[in-house]
């Protein structure tokens, strides 16, 4: 299946708009710390969340608005620069961020959905956020800037912008996906929170839209680790509003199929910006696991060599220590026989075996060296075992990443 | 019960001797990396290995030479610059490592055992063991120099020895206990290798001797992570030579809990050295977990905070970022009320409460920082759910982390 790469973020799909401003949570008033997405017609929406316990208040009332909306939402709304979360009045001010949304926009507050990301524990004031919707809503436009500044409204520490889109046929109609997406950080660093914020003209109900979002990330989001710390803020929402005028999609037909596709497209190219913009990367390694008896084992592999700390360092230290990678194999609890094991390295620079049946092989230093100082390093497993695979995200272990949290928050 | 702590380490306890040398595994001719510990007569002894499923040649070896001898050994050989892990002549070579020594001794092969620590997957030339036993032999001493040599012999980054040794009464006989440990790092630097080798004049059967041992790791050596990989090479080897003539243990009397309070005590020091010596660490981690509903909730949570990437490059950057131990109980996969958690952090410099119910309280940065500068850092974390408690070790995230691991292995 082919899928056009097209730009404009979250304003390519039909009927969005969006727009960021700097409100004045952060003191720094160069970087935006507000984001408003919205819809011009109401859309099926679902959402994914954390699976840590301490969830950011914003999670809940996004469940919640999607509960009594019937999965139905119009806007998304987003700060930057404080998490709202281990507040007591966090549900509270989550809830006053919809209300006030919903009124400058004509909307019901259940038809908002709300994201922050930021330092933890550490009360959120409403008024700035009050003060700033009306000239967040003023600036909504369809025009591609406004997905940038809306990106800028969601970013912390991450140091590039993370924006896709994708145009591709369904049913005879041009369809379009767009996102923006925030990685690994925060200004006053915190959780390596991880927001995704989706749109799509495409026509899908919301249990169709849930389920598709829901299968993705299990491939997607959910294989990429900068640090192994599971936030208590991550978000993945989808709206899609139908003004692609396609016949909706309410069953797992053809078309559910080519539209996961593109979402998985657009997944993908978001997974790989952020791992490879992971606080203090220099390296995006992608781990790549064929040959397993089913996709569990090849997915807890690929997860846990590039989750290993030694093993990040390594790559960050262009170190061709194959042996970090089986030691990661064998404690990741997957069932695998160790004896069959073949492990390569490969970037542009090229390819290189290094084990092969679990035990070293000769090879040239000089040259794994060459292939592992590219800043894009693929890993390749082997288990031998079957024919399941599986692919997992993340970035090298570096002094910047200890600079980064290891600052103080104030 | 009280435990007076001696010098020694492990030619403390009696019939004991102990020798280290360089013998030409590591270039470096400055370092030991051969050690050996000989018991007089032949000693009831008991181990545990890594869970690893990719495990070094030594500990398959160990571990049926115990088999065969019914947990009978004299003499344990370990060297170091080399794992003999992943090596296609890996258990001939341990083998041969054992008969070596048991010629040299005058014992049987099987009543040695073997651990090896450094580099995996490169094949270990046994040559400069065989001609460096014969040494090795005659410099055994039931001298405190003797402990002291074979504990630089098993040492690769370690930045400190680790010796310890207890004497405590055992019905009306003087007995002692004695141990020598490396912790994190290699020279060529690979997995976070834990050996330890304990030594006790104390009479115990193997079988009570391994019930003290395996229910004495759940609480102390597998509640430490450096840096969350499990090596292939952690091994724990107890000898139990039986020469203060107390009466023999043989069931779970009070005799054996006495023992089993002392291997605790000299565990937890070790354990407190491993923590603070972890590669790069200028800190000690002790996460203290009360108010639990169960003991393996408490022990999860304790583990999951001092495996925290976030949590720990705080305490690099004397950040009091309580956030980040309440995201670590969130994802650690605990069943937990988050609204009653409170968490305080302490020092020799005072404690200061940080988080009450699970939301920040107002409290002093500046105190908090003047705690968390103090190179030993207690997290007390309080569940307010029962009546359970654990302890875990661990260490903060460093740039030297980083520079240790990038390196090179050649």
């Amino acid at each position: 299946m082919s899928f056009n790469e097209i730009i404009g973020g979250v304003c390519a799909p039909k009927g969005f708009k969006a727009s960021g401003i700097h409100c004045g949570i952060r003191k720094n008033r160069t970087k935006n710390d507000l984001a408003l997405i919205y819809s011009e017609v109401p859309a099926s929406s679902a959402a994914v969340y954390t699976t840590n316990l301490v969830k950011g208040a914003p999670l809940t009332v996004t469940k919640n608005n999607l509960a009594s909306s019937g999965g139905i939402a119009q806007a998304v709304i987003c700060n930057s620069g404080n998490a709202n979360t281990c507040n007591a009045n966090g549900v509270e001010i989550a809830q006053a961020m919809c209300e006030l949304t919903g009124q400058a926009l004509n909307i019901k507050p259940e038809n908002v959905l709300v994201g922050s990301t930021g330092v933890i524990g550490q009360p959120l004031d409403i008024e700035p956020i009050k003060n700033g919707i009306p000239e967040l809503v003023s600036k909504l436009t369809s025009d591609f800037s406004g997905s940038n500044l809306a990106c800028e409204g969601i970013m912390t520490t991450d140091t590039v912008k993370k924006e896709v889109a994708v145009e591709f046929d369904l049913g005879g109609k041009s369809c379009k996906i767009g996102a923006i997406a925030k990685g690994s950080g925060m200004i006053h660093p915190n959780m390596a929170t991880m927001l995704i914020f989706i749109t799509t003209d495409a026509a899908i109900s919301s249990e169709y839209l849930q389920a598709a979002l829901s299968e993705n990330v299990q491939d997607t989001f959910n294989m990429i680790s900068i640090d192994g710390d599971t936030s208590t803020n991550d978000m993945t929402v989808i709206l899609a509003n139908g003004m692609a005028s396609n016949a909706k999609i309410t069953s797992r037909d053809e078309n559910f199929e080519v539209f996961k596709s593109a979402l998985k497209f657009i997944s993908v190219k978001l997974c790989r910006m952020l791992a490879g913009d992971g606080e203090g990367a220099t390296k995006l390694l992608e781990c790549h696991v064929t040959g397993a008896n089913d996709i569990p084992t090849a997915k807890t592999v690929a997860k846990s060599v590039i989750c290993s700390s030694l093993f990040k360092a390594a790559m960050f230290g262009a170190d061709a220590n194959w042996g970090r990678v089986l030691c990661a194999i064998g404690y990741s609890g997957a069932k695998v026989d160790v004896t069959k094991i073949d492990v390569a390295f490969e970037s542009e620079a090229g390819k290189i075996d290094v084990c092969k049946d679990g035990a070293g092989i000769d090879f040239s230093e000089e040259v794994a060296k060459n292939i592992l100082l590219k800043p894009e390093i693929n890993i390749l497993i082997s288990l031998n075992s079957g024919n399941n695979e599986a692919t997992a995200w993340g970035c090298d272990l570096t002094y910047d990443y200890v600079k980064i949290n290891g600052d103080y928050r104030t």
